[in-house]
């Protein structure tokens, strides 16, 4: 179900060929009634923001927060596009809209592929009347427009979270140049990553904003797997307000936040050639921009990284990212432990039963966890292991 | 001669044992006369420092900038090891200064290897005196004390720059972690990466302190293999005063300059499983610091290095590390090249010659010009590229 999971919502996926290899590349997301419900959107910092983002955030602002549908687009990012890129994705609002009998300004659009080409508009123009005409509740067109956003994901990425009298679906892709850094304030976070959310609360946009932005922030923000922060990073929410209970304050926020982590962590096990999913925590920070600071910069390490691939509990690597995040720190207060056994305390080797780590370290799932002994705050960074297999993708584009 | 190029010096290099392969890993570079001489020191700005940086910074500032000698050891960094570290580092100095004849606070120590293991002293204890005795001037000692510091460098390091009437040596390792951040007013570049330099020129400790500081800033402070800020950065400098000429204001710093910059390139030519040295410069930038963090962001990002293991010239993740440098950017007015090549001219694909580009990212030496438009500052980075070697170095320590 997913993304159509809450009521109010259809689906749908098609290939139109934008993707040479024949695979869904066109994605759907609607109301069931073209109606423009509550919306809201959290775009990537990149100062190079693909057209996508520029269009999607201008039609959010015209409307005051309402959209009737999402379309997203996969095998070119309109990223360095210039005005061409811009009309383009206006042209693919107004397709849309046409097709759904709402206004182009009420369609969003979120594109992920290749920077710095030219759209073929030709499959778009021809694919929009059948995916539009595909549209349908249910598990398998939510399914199909989860697969449509899939660029080197290895698997679909959907999520359902139930509240209380409402329910929160999503979809969403990312697997490399995956370290969002979206619009919120304060934070200095960074992935092409998409993400789709409905829900059939009912709520205000301003208030669907502030949820959004709170269930980003400690979510798809919390989370690096290169560092490279994208030019088409977008999470955006509608709700269709069909439920019949009004979510008490923080209920929608918390079910957003809860959607937005199970689909953080599908993105961070999924990165590119990963073997392993690792969970960094800094505690005892001295504020909760330092934990943060601290965990992103042992989260980013390619050194700490490629130890991770190896299976070695190298803590030393740990230690001297602590020491240049930029962040309080006295080597000789700091304490880390792999998956809740300590190989550092106060800044030198601890005795520890070696094999307790080994095993941990063999697991899918890692925990790094380091304490700074310099206050009390806390942060966790998703991350994933560096591998051949990152390199491989990414090695060309062709 | 390297190092012993200079009048005045001596040099050595031993196999001790900290190494268990049996390589050199024990060197010294001491005066021939026993004498301490106007000496400087750049380290690194990672608060994890080393004992060895540690012990070394306090000496030269208890001598007022003079010292006779330096010793640097390979195989274990003597990080992350708290009082026995430093007392362990005090050591080695007080073994060097007694075979030698001066001051244990007389002598500098650099360390590189393994972060968090408790050294074992007794090879260098037993070692230190053999050492000592094998200093001398000449090609072939300056040779093995470059050698005895190497880690996973693949070739020797060094240099001999000749000013008028005065000469600098200098040697140098580093391969990863690499991307030295030291402490320089203004700067917040980044290896280990250790260089040891020496002059016949004539000056005092705070023309040497300048001159060196200035170097280190435009040469291993724009070089980054893979943002790790080592613990043990340490660049050292000591002058003999033996050379009949004063050098002109600036002609210390110049030659410096030029052998920081030598030794900085192949430091990056020897980047861990590198195949690519690549330059990144970046033009048009609104200030110095703005072009500065711009190639840099430019030459750590993972994609880009990535894309250049497979010659790739996508120059769209290009454009996207620069909108999230966090520096003055509008798409529309930026500009790549490969080679000289302009790919991408007011942020959409120029057309060019793809045959031209193909040439250029099949030689070993590629260079990367972004101009911002936005101004008339200028910067350039050392990188190399990504590939499987980097992984398959750094993926166990054992």
């Amino acid at each position: 179900m997913s993304i159509t999971a809450p009521a109010g919502f259809v689906a749908a996926g098609t290939s139109c060929g934008t993707k040479r290899s024949g695979e869904l590349d066109l994605a759907l997301v609607a109301t069931d009634d073209a109606r423009a419900v509550p919306a809201a959107g959290v775009f990537t910092t990149n100062l190079a923001a693909a057209a996508p983002v520029v269009v999607s955030r201008a039609h959010l602002k015209s409307r005051g927060g309402h959209a009737a549908a999402v379309v997203v687009s996969s095998g070119n990012a309109n990223a360095a596009t210039g005005l061409q890129g811009l009309a383009d994705a206006e042209r693919i609002c107004a397709l849309a809209g046409g097709g759904l009998g709402v206004e182009p300004s009420e369609v969003l659009v979120c594109q992920t592929g290749l920077i710095g080409v030219a759209m073929s508009m030709a499959p778009i123009e021809t694919g929009m009347a059948p995916l539009v005409s595909a549209r349908a509740a249910g598990a398998e067109a939510a399914g199909r427009a989860a697969e449509a956003m899939m660029t080197t994901d290895t698997f679909r990425k959907e999520v359902v979270v139930e509240g209380r009298g409402f329910r929160v679906g999503g979809m969403a892709k990312g697997a490399a140049m995956l370290s969002p850094h979206m619009e919120l304030p304060d934070v200095f976070a960074h992935a092409t990553m998409l993400a789709v959310l409905t829900t059939d609360a009912r709520c205000g946009p301003s208030d669907l904003a502030a949820a959004l932005a709170g269930a980003v922030d400690s979510t798809f923000n919390r989370m690096t797997l290169d560092g490279c922060t994208s030019t088409n990073d977008t999470v955006v929410a509608l709700a269709s307000g069909r439920g019949d209970v009004l979510p008490g304050p923080g209920e929608l926020a918390a079910a957003l936040e809860r959607a937005c982590g199970q689909l953080a962590e599908m993105m961070a096990a999924d990165g590119e050639g990963a073997t392993k999913l690792a969970k960094v925590l800094v505690t005892g920070a001295a504020s909760d921009v330092e934990a943060y600071r601290a965990a992103r910069k042992v989260a980013e390490s390619a050194l700490v990284k490629c130890s991770l691939n190896g299976e070695d509990p190298y803590w030393g690597r740990v230690v001297s990212e602590l020491g240049s995040a930029g962040v309080a720190f006295e080597i000789d207060r700091v304490e880390v432990a792999f998956g809740g056994t300590v190989v550092c305390r106060r800044g030198v080797a601890a005795e520890h039963d070696p094999e307790m780590v080994r095993a941990h370290m063999k697991q899918r799932s890692l925990k790094i966890t380091c304490d700074l002994g310099m206050g009390s705050s806390i942060a966790t960074v998703l991350t994933c292991d560096l591998g051949h297999g990152y390199i491989d993708e990414n090695r060309t584009t062709s």
